[in-house]
């Protein structure tokens, strides 16, 4: 699977207005993202820098638009996506202008650009590419059940409910593994993890019939260029939007080991009020019952949302509870960092 | 939703060099259809009758072209679809004289006929529509579990493996209950039940995201209309290439009573023969535990495949055991009819 851009590529973050609180894609490839990135635009918080909103990122100017960015990129990337996914008119300038410079545009919108007249037209003289990476392959594979067998550790993030940290746990996971020289790579199943990686697939698209395919077929090309690797979940098993989502990833990934996310505090599902958060223990029931037909993964560790958590002693306290239902260890891998999983998912020594 | 044909058009279809053997989607039109076959299109068995082939199915001439069907019809429905849903160039010449004539033509191949540009251009100039059925709708619902709360009986029927007759247990199903007077209606969820109910969508074509939406919405669609609705599943929970659409179904239907498709004989999954068939009760636990955090859906009857049981004590023996396995009563709805089970649906009586 070709990638949307290399590690060694220079970004350019279009988050115009919503840098950074409503800006997760944008922040999210700032804090784990390989590529370098040289600037954000948000016109209006130009003349800033990223550390004076985010003093735990790498620093880039903040700038209006892409005519001020200082020297070249190679890539344009839409690092936020509003409610539907639209493209908003006024970023097209900034693309226009990318575009006409060579530059790639990578953009995870529900809209595509690449059916965008202007903007292929602009792509085709110029020499750039634009990749709209919601986009599914044309090619799409069955799943066979084969990466159960993939020569690589396979990790798999499956949460107790939608946007509950899966991206972050499996990029914390993979960062931390990184650190102790393993060599781990992320497989990414949504935008945000597709626009950190450079490459992925974004599951929500993939017809029903693809899921575990699509998956397995990312398991089975990485696995022999790595010692570890980290699927990033989607959804959840018991959910009533989001359930094929995380059954296909999870027969699709056939994981030696699955991490459970869960948020400590949540009563309900996000955005659907009337139902519970199914509780840890019912949680890993249904993933490890519903993976052995086809490979028999095991929930071994869990990663806890702990940010609402008044002191670090609190969230340890939050930490023990869990791990007792879980019966495994657990962090939180943002504020505990996620080195403690890494021994205990049989993948923590190069 | 609008359907594709209406319950008194007369329909043609084409079935090239495969009827009845290997015209699935033709054969289950002309058995459960409730829309009028008034030819059959084969030309390798032009001039003989259904009724030569396939003694239990309404009768209808087989003809070689549309040109000559005697009398007209509304619709021409492609009856087979080939390994890979690929239109054949040999069919042209029937859908262009169909659709010179008026009439729609209605497809469930993976190949588009209404993107093909002489078809588009001759149903625009004589007044028909082109219906490729596999094709998703365009604005997809996202699942909130209401189906739970629809005015009517909700039936799905699940298996224990794909291909295992979930949607001939519904079609029978549906029939039994309308034999009884109740106001049973099937919805559909792969092309041949598309067929024969005349709308629905294929859920094989619809992303992972939106599976249980749009299930749901059907079923909120149609229970008003309906006292029984039974929902054609597919796919299997343990399945290593079809568990999304399984799952997503399951949560999206909130069907009041599950019926588990099951083949005595079948030793691994048909296409897939490193993995065994689950055993019926092992499949229970998962459907119902999967199901719980939704709705909770509970397997309250048992279908068996008996085809192959070389008499109907034998079959009754299978019966006997499967039963003994679910702890609820099962019948063969091919060769022992529906009936038995309705009662036990708790949608017996009109």
């Amino acid at each position: 699977m070709e990638g949307f851009f290399a590690p060694d590529d220079r970004l350019v973050l279009l988050a115009h207005g919503r840098f950074p609180d409503h800006a997760k894609t944008a922040v999210g490839v700032l804090r784990y993202g390989e590529a370098d990135v040289v600037a954000v635009l948000d016109r209006e918080r130009a003349g800033t820098r990223v550390a004076d909103h985010a003093p735990g990122l790498p620093d880039a100017p903040v700038v209006a638009s892409v005519d001020e960015v200082a020297g070249d990129a190679d890539a344009l990337v839409v690092g936020i996506a509003p409610s539907g996914g639209a493209f908003e008119a006024a970023w097209r300038p900034d693309v226009r202008t990318a575009l006409e410079a060579g530059w790639d545009v990578v953009a995870g919108l529900h809209d595509s650009l690449a059916e965008d007249s202007e903007f292929a037209a602009l792509a085709d003289s110029h020499g750039g590419s634009i990749h709209d990476v919601r986009e599914p392959p044309a090619d799409l594979p069955l799943g066979t059940g084969a990466a159960a067998d993939a020569d690589a550790h396979v990790v798999l993030t499956v949460g107790t409910d939608a946007s509950v940290g899966k991206m972050t746990t499996a990029v914390e996971l993979v960062r931390a593994a990184r650190e102790r020289g393993v060599d781990a790579a992320l497989v990414p199943t949504g935008q945000t993890g597709i626009l950190v990686a450079g490459w992925g697939v974004a599951i929500d698209r993939v017809p029903a019939d693809f899921v575990s395919g699509v998956v397995e077929q990312m398991v089975l090309e990485r696995a022999p260029d790595h010692d570890l690797l980290v699927v990033e979940g989607q959804g959840s098993i018991g959910h009533p939007a989001y359930s094929a989502d995380a059954v296909g990833i999870l027969h699709g990934a056939g994981a030696d080991d699955l991490v459970l996310v869960h948020d400590p505090v949540r009563e309900t599902l996000t955005g659907f009020d009337a139902f519970p958060v199914p509780d840890p223990a019912t949680s890993v029931d249904l993933y490890e019952s519903v993976a052995a037909p086809v490979h028999p993964s095991k929930v071994a560790a869990g990663a806890l949302d702990t940010s609402v958590a008044p002191s670090d002693a609190t969230a340890r306290d939050w930490l023990d509870e869990y791990e007792s239902a879980l019966g495994e260890p657990a962090t939180d891998p943002v504020r505990f960092g996620a080195d403690v999983l890494l021994e205990h998912l049989g993948a923590g020594s190069a």
